[in-house]
């Protein structure tokens, strides 16, 4: 609903995100990338409007890398980019091109430089870190030497989320995106059935924002957050503070910026 | 690559998820649901096959609903069945069926009865907690009246994780599945590209596992820990003491359990 009413105000740049790991489909990790990278799109002024979370499987990463990339400005991906036999992303993805897989050369001596003084050296196994479709380029990784790799609009990030954290601070500033999105909370001790009327009409009465209802249940007592988005920050504040007046004319107190 | 392996032995199950929920997409709320469902479908012998996020959208909802529920015996959904004007998950589903919705007597009856003696009573809002696409069923909320629903393979979850748990657990037990999936892990204080060969070559010898490799940095220190998954236990068992031995020789103490 948001989404349609904000592309009328201005350019909207999307996103995409394929997880690629058995290990959250199986339940044995808690996913914490895509908050993380939602968080960090929303920054840069890009809006994540879809996530797969997939196998490690090459036809499904396939199948899903040439879905993705054609229907957004971005495609990420985090996983399968390790030493081990497991990692087959670099491999899927240049599947998905139609191109073969190289070693790339910057990415070779960057893991030469990493590994020198480190026991063991560069490996095999460490060697196909160094690995990427032909005709890739790098994404900087401060914080464990193997890069990233931006493959067309697709950036392959780690998997391990403060891996993946250090690959997107470095590529902080460097995509073209719009003006971010704004959202201003106001939260009530309510039922949201009690006040169901009241967003309704207050989501109508202020054209450019979407207001979502997120019902919880603290400390044995029932309340919601309502959260205001827009792209016209002033028009978000605004709508809040509306909100907040309506509320309380209800008999319901407001808390700003949420409960 | 695990998947394909494990089909090999035996009728699978699978299922999808579809989250519905803005909040998860704009970062501010981190999802719990896909941990949660994926470890309760092990359970009952079906495995998580993939999982989309998408937004609260009735175009993008048909869409992904029609296209998961084809391809999988089950379809979850999560989200978008409250009270309120964002909630629109009932009506899109009912769209992808073709079919119009209805109010459902049985959820109407409910939720007479769950707010006969609750402020306000059953209000024009809290009614809509009771529509259904036209035939569904409805699934059982042991924790706060509204029921889910199920429509054809559909099962149509609340958002809120202690909600959608009460759900799963009302319907442990009920769907057809086949063998749970066991899952054995190693952990060891190793740089995964160290052990990359060990780990194909214990995988190899064990036909019907798949071993997986996740790797952490934990106190300074780089370790990975290893999933052997079968729907064979005595594979998965044996195949965990093989890959500690072989761990040990290399010069690595294993830790059964994982790190």
């Amino acid at each position: 609903m948001g989404a349609m009413r904000l592309a009328e105000q201005s350019r909207q740049w999307s996103a995409a995100l394929a997880v690629i790991g058995d290990e959250i489909l199986s339940g044995r990790t808690q996913d914490k990338n895509v908050a993380q990278l939602a968080t960090w799109l929303n920054d840069q002024g890009i809006r994540l409007a879809e996530v797969r979370i997939i196998p490690d499987d090459t036809r499904r990463i396939v199948e899903t890398v040439n879905a993705l990339r054609a229907s957004h400005d971005y495609l990420f991906t985090t996983g399968g980019i390790g030493p081990t036999h497991d990692d087959i992303t670099v491999d899927a993805i240049a599947a998905a091109f139609g191109v073969p897989v190289v070693v790339h050369p910057e990415a070779r001596a960057i893991l030469e430089d990493y590994y020198r003084n480190r026991p063991g050296g560069l490996t095999e196994a460490r060697l196909r870190m160094a690995r990427t479709p032909e005709g890739a380029e790098l994404l900087r990784n401060p914080s464990s030497g193997a890069p990233g790799v931006k493959m067309g609009n697709v950036y392959i990030l780690a998997g391990v989320p403060h891996i993946a954290a250090s690959m997107l601070e470095a590529l902080t500033g460097t995509l073209e995106g719009g003006r971010p999105v704004v959202s201003v909370t106001v939260g009530a001790r309510a039922p949201e059935s009690d006040v169901a009327d009241l967003l309704r009409e207050t989501e109508e009465a202020h054209p450019g924002v979407a207001i979502g209802s997120y019902p919880f249940f603290k400390d044995g007592r029932y309340g919601a957050n309502f959260v205001i988005r827009s792209q016209d920050g002033d028009l978000a504040r605004e709508t809040g503070s509306d909100l907040a007046e309506r509320l309380r004319e209800a008999g319901f107190e407001p808390v700003e910026g949420g409960i």
